[in-house]
């Protein structure tokens, strides 16, 4: 049972001629450093170099350009003030039409801003979930805009399965890839890709140990949510839907998880070696790699930082 | 007058065959963002993703891959502490033989770690530029080691010499390039190659308002020397010699300097907006562009991010 259609590799396809004139095709890069490290042959695909800062560009593209001519007129809105609501107004703005963004009043200014910036209108609520919902589904009543979900929605999906086929093509033949797990959506893309022209390589997600819903929903064999976790990878606190566990549960391998330390000292070393800004979100697939040589060793990996907006005035090592 | 062989494109062809299996060729990313703020179109060469953390590991790496077997044996040694230090000692791992540097007591710990870190051997001496010279002399003269120069050597500038062909290479035809100028390299690695492949491509260069001897050598028509200047841009505080001051007076339209605080200002827009860990050498050249919009505007620009080789524990806006 399922949240929404389920995307085939057909709307990958799709999604990649539609979002390529707006987003970046991100350069894969490898590190001497890191392979020594890990016993294993990595390729980082970096989403954190991708327009907006983040691969939620790709599943946001997706929605706001298949949207038919009539409903994109009424603009796009969704509940996210992360990510994917910076993404969302970046592919409103491309379009021309108008997206809304329901958030906290509590939210800090610099995520204000940034929607801001990107073109984006806000709408405060309460700091609640249930005023976040409520209020959402009464601009979306009174707008008629549609609503982007971060992650449960075939389109987003499908956007994200794009990162994994670049993947593939830029680095030739692997024996597994992980990717970060929030609410699933780029996991989800990139089974699906994965499953249609790689279906021998093992898909391995990686999370917090502190937001360790998907793996504890993978050893119950249905989902499990997560009641407001705390962890320094704000990017990966939301639950799996329907939609995500859908692809989940048939093609993920295996979920590593990684302490608060490891994701800060993961995300430092990439810093340092690498030089590239990663957030803590993406520093959780390294951390998670480095912590277990044995399922790596001597294993051609690709490795998606997922992407790279932190604030540089407040870094988790000082 | 030069102070040793001129090197021809012939040479930056054979150093680009001789240290492929040892760089990285590095990517050409390009910002929306940078764009509608310099007016320009801007492709970044990224060099600090290179081997190293900087476009040095290029020259080094062509200097040691070069010697006879004979005289590699007796290894390679220099007095710079900096990225050339580090890169040389990359290079010399890589053929495996010796390196030395040469470096004042005084030389933070992180530095020696750094040089240490890569296999490198430090000879410590007193905290003068008379003693260095004099403590690099007596090592080659104990050792035979051959004495790579950070970038008054024919070697070196050939190596460098590939980063502007690898550019022009994956970005097209381009109207302008841009790199910092130090000790001159990089641009004299740079001058040589457009002029060889791109001749209607004008040259700049970038300095910190700190550190302008080679604007003023520019101006005066011969070299104007440094004297102990003080900047962040610490890879640029080494004045032009004979060899590199036969390209840059021949090649280089004109030099842009930037003020301490334009060149925190930049180094800290490409780390929020492009994602990418630069040092403030890099920064120099970024500044220069978005202060000279005038020179740039509608222009295609080459811009060289140098390097990446921070202190991620002291950050200059911080």
């Amino acid at each position: 049972m399922t949240s929404g259609p389920v995307p085939t590799y057909d709307d990958v396809l799709a999604a990649e001629r539609r979002i390529r004139p707006y987003v970046h095709r991100t350069p894969v890069l490898t590190s001497e450093y890191f392979d020594t490290l890990s016993g294993a042959r990595l390729f980082f695909k970096c989403e954190n170099l991708q327009k907006t800062g983040a691969f939620k560009a790709r599943g946001a593209v997706n929605a706001v350009f298949s949207l038919p001519e009539a409903q994109a007129a009424k603009g796009v809105a969704t509940h996210s003030s992360g990510n994917h609501g910076q993404a969302l107004c970046y592919a409103a703005r491309r379009r021309g039409i108008p997206a809304t963004v329901v958030m906290p009043h509590t939210a800090p200014a610099a995520k204000k801003a940034a929607v801001r910036a990107y073109g984006g209108t806000i709408v405060e609520c309460a700091p609640s979930m249930d005023a976040r919902e409520e209020t959402l589904n009464r601009e979306l009543a009174r707008t008629g805009a549609d609503l982007v979900h971060p992650y449960a929605d075939a389109r987003v999906i499908a956007g994200q399965g794009t990162c994994a086929k670049e993947l593939i093509e830029d680095c030739g033949p692997l024996d597994a890839l992980i990717a970060p797990i929030g609410g699933g959506g780029l996991i989800s893309g990139t089974c699906l890709t994965i499953a249609a022209i790689a279906p021998g390589v093992s898909v391995y997600g990686a999370e917090p140990a502190r937001a360790d819903d998907a793996l504890r929903s993978l050893k119950a064999g249905h989902i499990i949510t997560e009641n407001a976790p705390e962890t320094i990878a704000d990017g990966l606190k939301a639950s799996l839907k329907d939609l995500t566990w859908h692809f989940i549960s048939r093609h993920v391998t295996d979920i590593f998880t990684a302490t608060e330390e490891e994701i800060v000292e993961a995300m430092l070393l990439v810093w340092e070696r690498m030089k590239l800004v990663i957030e803590p979100s993406s520093a959780v697939t390294v951390a998670a790699v480095l912590k277990n040589r044995a399922a790596f060793s001597g294993v051609r990996v690709g490795v998606i930082l997922s992407g790279g907006n932190v604030d540089l005035d407040r870094l988790p090592w000082q």
